[in-house]
């Protein structure tokens, strides 16, 4: 017989169990991990429970899964191999042992696929769900960096845009995502958008192609809106960038908005996690083969400052807005 | 005029500003820090208001002195070398913004004194204040794990006992800390051990000295109180202990307690974040130069389980309790 609730030390056990032993030199269970030598890539990236997400949205393990995605597309970003993961999970006692068990079964599922080890963490009370994540990447080549973007660099994203903003009204309508698989993301259109939120296209192996071929000026996750992320490595770089609606590459969820509002939607959307970057154009074609889909949507120009090129052939300058977590 | 509430990126820059470089490769601005090549150890641990303190119990710039020293003495009980840190910050509106300017004043304050750079981090919005942080260290000698403990091994602490529990019964009885100094703690003992309870004595310099000299057989941080820990000490060496009630150095804040309530909080107690380790007896001279005081309760025994030998001689075995984050 399971206890109602789960003390401490068998949480770790659990853990320990459930995600087997990783390549650290010490893992979990001492008061620290030891990492063989190398050199680090190190993001760190949280999830609040009535922030970021709601836990009637979907089941337990989409939400491990994206956690665990989100500091995925930080290391891609800087084109580092994801390695070791530090793991910290709070939450009240009414969510119950299940949901904390399933969401860890995401988590570990995506380590599994991505060759990463857990090797240490913390549990703590805490008044809503929070999971939190240190991962650690080797950096091998590169890194990656926001700051080396030229004008008359190509613009590129490696995804569509929207499809998160969209799910995300979708949830705050009521809808939910009914059942999250670690490799097989549902058929039906309606759950495809929903489950989209949760399951970011990886970048990883993107990611170590940009860095490898030398081929990217500058890269970052795009997860706060186009308009914003842009915006900072338009900053970053000391630069601006024009974009043209019509290269934009829209998720199918967005179909059924009117035209203005489609572009609003792609422009300060947030959550893609996929990549932005620029590219030199004597450089382009070594994007023939990168391991994922890409869209040139725009490119890099001096001054300061981002410029749309509407489809009816009209500019207009873009307000730096996009999601951020401190306003309203 | 500072408008009431700075959005995400005004705090970045208020942070980077507060907190300087750090001699990262990529610090703060990019979508993941890179460090030197190294070998590292690395640790994280989170305060959650609520759960680990509550803002009425002292200055803000206490809690982010605690925060950063919990980690601290975990990488102590490695016997590595603090070098970077990853800070995630989540508060609620109603936490003004001068609350957390105080609290990131509390750990840029310690950071400085360990020369501890601040390197990345995640800002988010959370119920209640929240405050994690993940910790690198150089790991140059050891680790000091806490596996090696062998039957006949000295066993000590780095420092006294009981002193945070006895604080945190006082918070809890509406006491508080008036102020918080980064290098001056108060000389009035009721403020004394209340600050103790924020302000546990530097382990770092007792970590690297034990792992240079090999003294210790076996390490770890006490947090937990001394019978949980001395307990995960043992079963990690395939041990047992004995602790003597005469030698156990209690804080003075125990002094008005019966000698059952005493004992009892010297082994339950928690939050002490010093060291307790073992020494082969043949080593124990090593210590004569540690850089800390060290206290010898006890030693480490064949079999399992812990065994109190009272002041009037008799011997009662240890229920292994201490704090559980999951236990009421």
């Amino acid at each position: 017989v399971k206890p109602a609730h789960r003390d401490e030390s068998a949480w770790v056990d659990h853990i320990r169990a459930l995600f087997g032993a990783s390549a650290a030199e010490v893992g979990i269970g001492d008061d620290a991990c030891v990492l063989p030598a190398g050199r680090y890539a190190v993001t760190t990236d949280t999830l609040v429970e009535g922030a970021d997400f709601e836990l009637a949205w979907a089941p337990p393990e989409a939400v491990g899964h994206k956690a665990l995605a989100a500091n995925l597309s930080d290391l891609a970003a800087m084109g580092a191999e994801p390695r070791y993961l530090l793991l910290t999970l709070g939450w009240p006692e009414e969510v119950g042992d299940g949901v904390v068990e399933a969401l860890l079964r995401g988590v570990r599922d995506l380590c599994a696929s991505e060759g990463v080890g857990l090797c240490g963490g913390d549990l703590t009370r805490a008044p809503r769900l929070m999971i939190s994540m240190t991962l650690l990447g080797e950096q091998r080549r590169g890194p990656l960096l926001r700051t080396g973007g030229r004008p008359g660099d190509f613009l590129y994203v490696s995804g569509s845009l929207g499809g998160p903003a969209a799910a995300l009204g979708r949830f705050e309508a009521g809808e939910s995502l009914t059942r999250f698989h670690p490799s097989a993301p549902p058929a039906e259109e309606g759950q495809r958008v929903l489950d989209r939120f949760f399951r970011p296209p990886g970048q990883v192996a993107l990611g170590r192609y940009l860095a490898e071929s030398g081929a990217a000026s500058c890269c970052m996750d795009l997860s706060d809106g186009l308009s914003r992320d842009l915006g900072r490595l338009c900053e970053a770089s000391g630069c601006g960038a024009e974009v043209e609606e019509a290269r934009m590459p829209l998720d199918p969820a967005l179909a059924g908005l009117v035209e203005r509002d489609r572009l609003r939607v792609a422009l300060r959307g947030g959550e893609e996690q996929i990549l932005l970057f620029a590219v030199p154009p004597e450089k382009a074609p070594l994007l023939d083969r990168a391991p994922a889909p890409l869209f040139q949507l725009g490119r890099l120009r001096s001054g300061t400052g981002i410029e749309v090129l509407r489809v009816g052939g009209e500019r207009e300058a873009l307000a730096l807005e996009g999601f951020d977590h401190f306003r309203p």
